[in-house]
């Protein structure tokens, strides 16, 4: 089978080299294009990329020449964006009106009716939002966003339960990795032997985000799940993987093994269960302490996996866990590319 | 005046330590004797002692012959314990009974009904039960205790608004300090680029010792307040500082300007406000978007004060806020200094 | 082909814990028992072991019951020591002398005139100690040792060149991960933002162990390197990979060009090259101004490459460099079990 | 007695920060002015800085407004420069022309013969190249600098070897803190699990500033010590305090104790000697075998002092050991002021 053709935008920060590494060998994408800013624009990848990734840059892209962002130039059928807000929120509309397919881990149109915030465990039958999105804007493209890196394993969690349960209110509070702000990103000074207690604009997207993709796709769009989120945000001295605290109001009480028995079982939807990037399980329960550590356990699944464990009663609501999800892969590059597969599989490319 | 003589137990330990270094020159009490475990005794606190602390070992302590832990031949008034629970529990009413006032940081005895947990701005009142212990017990020392490291500056911000709003509900999500865990304590390498979402006790603790501070003193024994709090505790990767984030619910409304009054103008009672060890003001308010943070906040008041800030709105609850304490110093050593120089002011020694 | 049988001494330990990791399908080699203190006797492996690697436990290894190490009862042909250098003292002998192969990580045998310090890579031919050892012994089995963590690829690299311009002095400071000293080991209040200027015995063992490894195999036995080693050895706030500064005078003038094709090109004695655990290139050089370092390189090679950046000229001896070896699989468990390929491919098994 | 005026020149900086914090209550200078770029002019300091010191900002620069760096309209009498190279090379000639007197933390005039980079227990006597330096250039101010952070303790002990024993040649193998590299510096990224083995420049001042400061002011000008210096020099996740391993070939046999003595009883020349910054003793030597840390002796004589230990024999040269200085206090801001205050005793405003 010919690969389909695929190019990564804004190639050089810390997403778009993990979007390089995870799609090395990637059965069904090949990398043609690789893109930044003016800048790094006509050298090769190697001159122009200051790699942070413990994995080794793939030989295929040392060579490439970067490329500016021109929709009109570039030759891909995907095109998955890394680009900052600003960029995504003038260029992707671009690519798609140009008829590329654009896989987008910025946040510039995540609050569009129109466009999906996609986890293929989650929902994928919201992908079906691209067809309304293709005829009110007349584009033969599209773009489909994954969620924020923090409501990624959330959600995912949150799915197991409202499944069998329903959810109505979630205090959350996160540990975030400093990768999750780029390179170079968080200063050293600011995280040594610190925690940063904001991070902006994060609450409110980890207030909202999840209740898109918990909601309902029905005639009129999205309706929004009916589930109040208090999310506190925090930076913490570790290099990747968000750990998150919450603790849980379900729409109907369930015991406690039950609960485990929903996350332990969950399977993603069909049409996404078989994908490349699919994690077996979805997600992984620990019944130890002391789990889930970012470190120990975020390479789960090669960092696909959701891990939930300290799974309790909780003393106001119902339950209480702690949830890893791995911030660059599963949370940014890696749901990205997962997302794009989804659209492949259910033949709206 | 004549100094009050006084003895560090447990002295080589890190609370041991920051006993020894806070002591150093205090205006009431003056160190006559250090004790620790068989290893050590006989030799001299800088032999036996693997200092940890960035102050100096005071010269005085350098010198000083470590003794046995012997309740019969130290010759001292008050008794800073910083002895583990197991030891604590065996050996504090032995020092007791022998007519010491044993201030203490383990948590062996602050269940008890006549032991008070106590934090000079929230309820020094409590410190009437030692009456009530002195006469059950026929003791003519007493045991008094400080609370949790990690309750103590949540429960001095939950007492500002206790006072003009009461409390109901309460969601507590901890970032603690790896000096919280002693020394050698939290090995490298479950900390370096890690979590640990586990904290063995901890949220037990934390969910019931701001009860009984907040609680009322009456004929029979200390009513517990009528607040629930639901506590997730994480270590990170800080050497100093406890962080909390907190959601509240305040038992009856008030505006985000109400709360943040309420908080910066607290006053400790009277009898607590002027005492050596006193912060002025007990709690300072920061408004800025990013702090309290631990590096740059823990020192506040020379590590004394509650530093508050992100106050806003919750989602789900009335207020939320983060909450800044330096566990060593205000949460152990530091504490139950300021506990002992109560204890003087009150006319109980 | 039937599996060589092999146990793990001391499996519970950090360095344990990477021999069961590597040791999973191994080609050649089948774990068959897991030993430890009696405190783990008779637990399963899972239970008795606090797992610190990133890398998950292998499942055979986690319902495995671990056994005491007693060499009389172990059926084992090769076993591989994480023991500590007293336990090492006393139990290795005895697993030699009822015929088993120990390959250690342990010290304790290291100085011993017929005890070889072996890297496949530098020195394969010392590995006819063993006769001499039997010999003189009476032993049917052998003891052979890998060296200490930061002597490993400093060794390698000095190897490189003692073949082409001799060698006679070497400068040499370490930067060492906190996995070199175990779990729990450094504890974390002694190394969060901080540098531990001192690893007791360190310094000795990197001046000495090279001396041997890059001696002459005389029928007398091993001549020492007539090469002189000035160490400064420091624990650093990195988790794994040891980091090495070093000034080297070379035996004869050589040119920059010259050094680097030496290091670059070097192959192992051809009895190594083609070893399972044989990192193909032996060595690879970095001409990037600011590499190697831990986080990025340690696994180059899986972990069992060393790596030279930052070649220079020197301004007192000849050349400058600094070099990165995985401390817990090239300098410990993946070292030692390329000695046992290599003592098998040696036929002196 | 009225105080000198002084101004901070880019004072928004790390550095400018230190010098805010170390000269609020100085007792001989004012701070009447605080400069920075166009982008924070205008602004009061509160608003423009983001003050990253542990030490909270003192109250009477919260206010002051942010002036442009102006030679002309500034009226301080003495101008501490944390300005970085580029911008010093051009103003900082400016402001001396206008009769101000530049006491420079930056590199750019450091290699200029007739400006002095001065230590004041090291070379008090090169202040009199001021005199030169004015002739030459038609200057009624001046510039003068301090050294290069890592040059900083390590040039202090060297001249206290250099006076009885004689210097020849010098191994220096630094490990640096993060603070070195200013604000934001270096990237979180880049430095947690990681050490970074090369600092841009930084080894090229390391072997050269030394032999300025320890070589003879003559008629023409500063014969620099014949003194051989091999630098690496590496940045390792540490706030604050440079650590220097040095291995040392002394111009004569000394024992071990005739250079303990020769350090621990190093005087600074008696102009410098009580001037208000002066640390006293100038080398605090620590017998401990794990002694200096950073975390732990960093603010040893409030930052000043150079912290010696681990002095041993060395294997290839006489002596080793190993020293700390606080790199933002005495290797940048601490150090300026002292130069400051001697240029204030020497009579050269």
């Amino acid at each position: 089978m010919n690969k389909i053709p695929a190019a990564v935008l804004a190639a050089t920060g810390s997403v778009g080299q993990r979007f390089v590494q995870l799609l090395d060998n990637h059965p069904w994408f090949e990398v043609v294009a690789l893109t930044a800013s003016d800048r790094s624009v006509g050298k090769t990848y190697q001159e122009a990329c200051h790699w942070v990734l413990t994995e080794p840059m793939p030989d295929w892209a040392k060579k490439m020449v970067v490329q500016p962002s021109e929709p009109d130039k570039l030759k891909a059928r995907i095109y998955f964006s890394a680009m900052p807000a600003d960029a995504a929120r003038e260029l992707e509309p671009r690519f798609a009106a140009a008829g590329g397919c654009v896989v987008s881990n910025a946040s510039a149109y995540r609050k569009e009716p129109d466009v999906p915030i996609l986890l293929p465990e989650v929902n994928p039958d919201h992908i079906r939002l691209i067809e309304r999105q293709r005829s009110a804007r007349g584009w033969k493209g599209c773009i489909l966003t994954n969620p924020n890196c923090t409501s990624t394993g959330l959600t995912v969690a949150l799915k197991a339960l409202q499944n069998r349960f329903g959810l109505r209110r979630a205090f959350v509070v996160s540990m975030q990795a400093i990768s999750g702000a780029g390179y170079p990103g968080v200063a050293s000074l600011d995280i040594l032997d610190n925690v940063l207690p904001y991070i902006s604009g994060e609450e409110e997207k980890v207030a909202w985000e999840p209740r898109k993709m918990l909601g309902e796709l029905t005639d009129g769009g999205i309706r929004l799940a009916e589930l109040t989120i208090s999310a506190h945000t925090n930076r913490v001295a570790v290099s990747d993987g968000h750990l998150v605290c919450l603790s849980l109001e379900l729409g109907q009480k369930a015991a406690l093994n039950e609960v485990r028995q929903a996350l332990a079982e969950y399977q993603a939807p069909e049409v996404s269960r078989s994908l490349p990037s699919a994690p077996q399980p979805p997600i992984v329960v620990r019944d130890e302490p002391d789990r889930p550590q970012p470190r120990l356990d975020r390479m789960t699944g090669k960092g696909m996996t959701t891990v939930v464990g300290r799974l309790q009663e909780d003393a106001i609501f119902d339950v209480r866990m702690v949830i890893l999800s791995h911030n660059t892969i599963r949370g940014a590059a890696g749901g990205a590319i997962y997302n794009a597969e989804l659209l492949v599989e259910s033949g709206l490319m």
